[in-house]
């Protein structure tokens, strides 16, 4: 007698996922083991324990973070929510200064998803992980009735080591630093509005969603330890959001340049088009970095030297502030204030 | 000027959760600086950078376990879907033989949620991480259209240090392994049961959910290293899968005796009425451990010199068994098969 026994193995191409693969029985195992494993496996995750063990450098602190994603649609121009889940969480650790060891993933599945589609995703995930050469070591998969989700929900957490004596984070940033941005912007927002409301963008614009990893890598090797206080990658909320955030946190203002931001076409137009504002605009697959004024100049080189930053910019710098305002110097000349929305007019992005 | 401008301080009374508490903006910064932060306070979640820095001790190994809630009702008696959050995963990090160091969590809130119940939830999660002595370090909150979700799904995913040389696992069960339970079984599954169905045991019977942290120091702290070879919670699926999960991953057959199995009269009442098997509902605060027969007895007594373990027993043991069967001995002497559902009768039981 086998666990197998009276289930017929499931068909990934006509399948749906009933509430039985969420209730730990034989349907469960047999979901992890036919759809999840053979996409994601890995010596850790196929012990199947309540845990994972790893090791992590001697001389090293940890890294921790984590991040639900919810994007609507699953699938957009550029990716879907598999490999959004990875890059994500990884890039939280990166941001850190970290080198991301493990993910773990926690499912929330809707009862009726195809199984075609959720197994596109893990295929997906289990890409963007190898690429990334980060394991996903650990997982849970819950299941609800239909109409108690949507589809497919994703919360990732990564564990990253971080060197003895680095430190990066929003607090260190100090006036002058310079702000570096490794790309164009809002093109992960604008992919996904565009094939959310069939705006018909896709053609031009695909989602930036990557992994930073290695670009931090480069940049991180490049300057003296130390020169560079912070790292973000402009998520929800965009660069506005991210440079209030550090401007609270830090007790400065900073003061960018309209003429030299990286606002691609197709984001400019979609903007225009639906009244946004391309500094609120999602990425997923760039970085700010506020680094001190002489180190920027090898900073940027060394953005610009791999391949995710080869349009890297400088777009300002942190000024002394008491009022902490972000500041837009617009090309006339004039100075703006960059808002901070209450919410903003883009749900689920990521 | 402050990032609260315009913002009215949120009301945990009457308010909800609006779309855009997820958005990124200054609304979701507000939800977490006004509801979750006084709750889950600590240094490594205050810095909200992208994520937190914890130290492991040296001459550790890491283990790193995940788990999504999903309970339906939210709250039940005994508890709510913050602390069994917090609990469940601490749990898993436990029975791998690990001290929790710190814990994540990703929330899934659906639009119109009460935040009275979301502030209760947050004060449950934070009054169980305190008690278990582990810090919440690092968050991120989704929100999702109304009937896109269902009130709050949580993922928490826990971090701990695993001393050198230590290694638990469904792998390492041995034939002649005694099998250890803590305390009584199915409390938690008929506890949500019997709200969500109004079936009116609620006044016998509430939720075992309980941190198990200390009842596993405890226990390998009274057996010599190595001689606890697994230990498991039986949450999802209860006990009976549990011990085919250990029979498969070991390739061993177990032997249960009736006679002694803990089912409170309530537990026994609901399976009666609902036609359940004890074995196959969740408890949330019980623990079955696999211990060398010499080891079992101090192993028995460690149990019960702790509070949670008090009606701890010897259930059974494991056999050499090409079939991997589990079975029980009824109290009249006979042996029958402990089946392994497809599915289970109760979804959304954690």
């Amino acid at each position: 007698m086998s666990w197998r026994d009276g289930l017929r193995p499931l068909d990934l191409k006509r399948g749906r996922v009933e509430l039985a693969h969420g209730a730990g029985g034989r349907a469960a195992l047999q979901l992890v083991e036919e759809l999840f494993l053979p996409e994601l496996d890995n010596p850790a995750l196929r012990t199947l324990d309540d845990g994972a063990l790893l090791d992590a450098p001697p001389g090293h602190r940890l890294v921790v973070a984590t991040d639900g994603h919810v994007v609507d649609p699953l699938f957009f121009p550029g990716g879907d929510i598999g490999c959004l889940a990875v890059h994500g969480t990884l890039n939280d650790v990166a941001m850190m200064g970290a080198t991301p060891l493990a993910l773990t993933a926690s499912f929330v599945l809707e009862e009726g998803l195809p199984l075609a589609d959720l197994h596109r995703i893990a295929v997906s995930m289990g890409q963007a992980a190898r690429a990334a050469g980060v394991p996903v070591v650990a997982g849970d998969t819950k299941v609800v009735q239909r109409g108690k989700g949507d589809g497919v929900f994703i919360a990732t957490t990564g564990v990253g080591a971080l060197p003895a004596g680095r430190r990066l984070g929003a607090a260190w940033v100090r006036p002058g630093d310079r702000l570096l941005l490794s790309g164009p912007i809002g093109m992960h927002g604008v992919a996904v509005l565009s094939r959310r409301e069939s705006l018909g963008f896709e053609a031009e614009l695909q989602s930036d969603t990557a992994p930073l990893l290695g670009l931090v890598a480069a940049l991180l090797a490049a300057v003296p330890e130390g020169t560079v206080h912070a790292l973000r990658d402009p998520t929800r909320g965009g660069v506005a959001a991210l440079l209030h955030e550090w401007a609270r946190a830090a007790g400065v203002g900073f003061e960018i340049a309209e003429a030299v931001l990286p606002v691609p076409a197709a984001v400019h137009a979609a903007c225009e088009l639906l009244g946004l504002e391309p500094l609120q605009l999602a990425s997923e697959g760039r970085l700010v970095a506020a680094v001190v004024p002489e180190a920027a100049d090898a900073a940027l080189h060394a953005l610009r030297g791999h391949p995710l930053g080869r349009d890297a910019v400088i777009i300002g710098h942190a000024r002394a502030d008491p009022h902490r305002f972000v500041q837009m110097r617009t090309r006339l000349g004039g100075l703006r204030l960059v808002e901070w929305p209450v919410g903003e007019a883009l749900p689920r992005i990521c």
